[in-house]
């Protein structure tokens, strides 16, 4: 896994970044965004070279907590995808300190997550949201280790800009494809023994085994009233999702998978009118559904071998303007598709002509072997290596559901030997369940925020700001009194 | 199952009927209800003598359609409980014209379901709601058999009242135990060959086959993230709920049975701490768990030997007064409570000093091999002899969960060799999906109501008020464009 050569370079990149040590940069300073309120913290946004060779460079947009930010802890976040955007996804829509409003405009996040951390959002790999390789081969040879490579290059030029942060507690976050992420960036930073206080890290519906996760889908599906029992006794004993997913891309196709994919795909093809990000809440009409994330395709097997049903799904237009929260993606899309915003943000669009918050490119071109490498055991060595780590779901996601997580979770707890240390039980928000959680070892939590979706944050803020900051702050989930 | 001795009180009965033809009665007519607005329509409310030696009456609240009564079909409301009351819960807040608010006014319902038809509720058997018997021994002998035959009487002395509806088309309707009674009243009628024009019946969250029904309890709070796998597994191979249950009440108690309740009885212990009937929902946390229904104590493992683990459980009074839709329950019972809402309804407190949602004493006395008593079978019945049936869920409901109710009707179209005439497939309104349904035969509907709970008019007026639509329409529910 791991590349002496390679440390060398990161050695080096280390030692000239010491020599670079200098106050904040004022070039990256965020003065306004427009149509934002009076803040009294720091933003900054700008690039960071990742390769100066290949003209690669990784875009960022940090926020400063809002009160002593000095005082308060470094949280990476970096979205999935693969290839979205953690400034238009993570940032505007779901826990940055502001949300956009049909694109017009921004309103302050009572929940954002800098209240109690300074926030640093990246744009990863290269290709995501304003992140850029002009060097386009990079797209042809980009995987699991190059994004961690890059990430932790981006890191050391970073805190390089940052040197107030060098030292701080540090955590790794994401989402959904980021269960590969965040992983293996924090292995790396493990094993590169780079000087970064890495305490923990924490990821939300996540893929960490494509077979799990997969067949949990159909799970699923089954147990909240999307298929019937019968297309799920037909994908269960007949041919199963992932072993469909992996047929469908290998393109060796088995008689039992083609009777079995045929069969289910009339049901299957349904979830086209759902938001399988968020079962339970309304799905936003004016959203071009093709700009869905590259996870929820892969994971939906109505496209396996049967992309043409799509076409009987007619877009419907928002029939009004007016503001509705499930499009909140598109209306982030908007706003970082405005030209003053970009000037505000120091971002420029390059190889592009719009930015996008998930980029097709990377997510056709993207390592697929590294798709089905579980990283499970990358977060058992986390856990051995001495960081926190946090599993969390929102309970109403169908693309990565809470029961595979909280399938895989269990049983990396009991090979690592790790004893409940908090059974199973429900946590509490304002006298209501916020979800259930699990406690192994006292070091790895598994917890559900019940009735959110996928981006959590969007959906259930109040309670996943909770979950957030009892994570950073090492406390357990909050019980019934 | 049917006594021809008792045919014949039918007969002399429906004889006596014919002979008591009047016009409506005014003695019946609510004037109008505290609170309520102007309206178009007539209600009337009163008893219904349905065994004058042992003075036992029913009570009933009748609302005619808001426009065009004479062309609209007849249906009756029941609610289940056991012992629950049609007015408290039907009427004041699922689907009836008037909403409780904070039990101080009544608001419209612009969802009421007697935009559609005229509506009968019914509070079934005596002891619910206001219904009662003076003769206390019928609560020791009270059973399926006799709900039926009461409900039968007083629909006959009803239809004397209201000559206009005895050939009207007709529905009977109700939730929950009403599984029961509704399935056996319209058997009841169908045997009885009275002049009713008995079209269809639809019942939801129903209970029909207590194993299947209570078994889908656990794979609805594990599919639900309420508890763990592990809870699962030992629940589904030690000693399943339905086991636990019948074991319970037998008094005979296996060692694996009650290994299995011991260690479950942790996690299932926590669902005390949500609203059962509605997962994805609030808890109105100033309500009296205590009122919640039999149906759900039964069926909550929980409650298995296990019944003072209750007592960790705070009541936490709610903060505010503001209305709050978790409390509808509560609004509608401090309504029917008050003496000028009594009044104006015609109804007597007899034999208790308050009204109560649900009396525990007929839950207490209730025939329990009853219970037992699977009523596919009679569904089968109806089924043969013509009737449309529809049985629909809440899908948020973990007390009767879809995935039980799903699994019976379409094991019972099976059993009927009903071959799929619609298969399952979402059903749209407003652009979104509404629910999921099958059809077989063109007469059997199975469906859901997306986010809905077991009360799902509460939860999802729109969309329940549509399928209730389609149902007496005998028209398919609404599909995508």
């Amino acid at each position: 896994m791991f590349d002496r050569a390679w440390m060398l370079i990161i050695m080096t990149t280390v030692a000239t970044s010491v020599l670079m040590v200098r106050s904040f940069p004022e070039a990256d300073k965020v003065k306004s965004l427009p149509g934002q309120s009076d803040v009294s913290f720091q933003q900054f946004a700008g690039y960071v070279a990742v390769d100066d060779n290949n003209n690669r460079a990784l875009f960022y947009y940090f926020v400063e907590a809002q009160t002593n930010p000095a005082s308060k802890p470094l949280v990476l976040w970096l979205n999935g995808g693969l290839g979205c955007s953690s400034v238009g996804v993570g940032a505007f829509t779901e826990h940055g300190p502001f949300l956009t409003n049909q694109g017009q405009a921004i309103v302050q996040n009572q929940y954002s997550w800098n209240k109690v951390a300074n926030i640093l959002y990246v744009e990863s790999p290269a290709g995501a949201g304003f992140s850029y390789s002009l060097n386009l081969s990079f797209y042809k040879t980009v995987n699991d280790k190059v994004t961690a490579r890059d990430s932790l290059v981006f890191l050391q030029r970073w805190f390089a800009k940052f040197p107030e942060y060098t030292n701080r507690d540090f955590y790794i976050t994401g989402e959904s494809y980021a269960g590969h992420y965040v992983p293996q960036l924090a292995e790396l930073i493990v094993k590169s023994k780079v000087n970064f206080n890495l305490r923990g890290i924490a990821v939300r519906n996540p893929l960490l085994d494509l077979d799990t996760d997969m067949n949990a889908v159909d799970e699923y599906y089954w147990s909240h009233g999307i298929i019937s029992d019968y297309a799920y006794k037909i994908s269960t004993s007949l041919c199963n999702s992932s072993r469909r997913y992996r047929e469908n891309f290998s393109g060796h196709h088995s008689t039992d998978c083609l009777v079995a994919a045929q069969k289910v795909s009339e049901e299957y093809s349904s979830t086209l009118l759902i938001d399988k990000y968020y079962v339970i809440g309304d799905r936003c009409l004016s959203y071009n559904l093709s700009q869905a994330s590259f996870l929820s395709e892969m994971l939906n097997l109505g496209t396996f071998r049967l992309r043409k049903s799509s076409h009987n799904v007619q877009q419907i237009e928002d029939p009004t303007d007016q503001p509705i929260d499930e499009c909140n993606l598109k209306y982030s899309e908007m706003y970082l598709n405005r030209k003053d915003v970009q000037k505000a943000l120091h971002a420029r669009l390059v190889g592009t002509t719009d930015y996008r918050l998930c980029n097709k490119i990377l997510q056709t071109n993207y390592e697929r072997s590294d798709i089905e490498i579980p990283t499970t055991d990358v977060i058992g060595f986390l856990v051995k290596s001495g960081l926190r780590v946090t599993v969390y779901s929102g309970d109403q996601d169908s693309v990565v559901p809470f029961m595979g997580t909280r399938r895989l979770i269990d049983g990396l707890a009991k090979k690592l030997a790790l004893k409940t240390t908090l059974p199973y039980t429900p946590w509490i928000l304002d006298n209501q369940v916020g979800g259930w959680t699990q406690v192994y070892g006292n070091q790895v939590t598994y917890a559900t925020i019940r009735g959110a979706s996928h981006e959590t944050p969007a959906t259930q803020p109040r309670r996943s700001f909770v979950l957030f900051n009892a994570f950073v702050e090492g406390k357990p989930l909050p019980k019934a009194s």
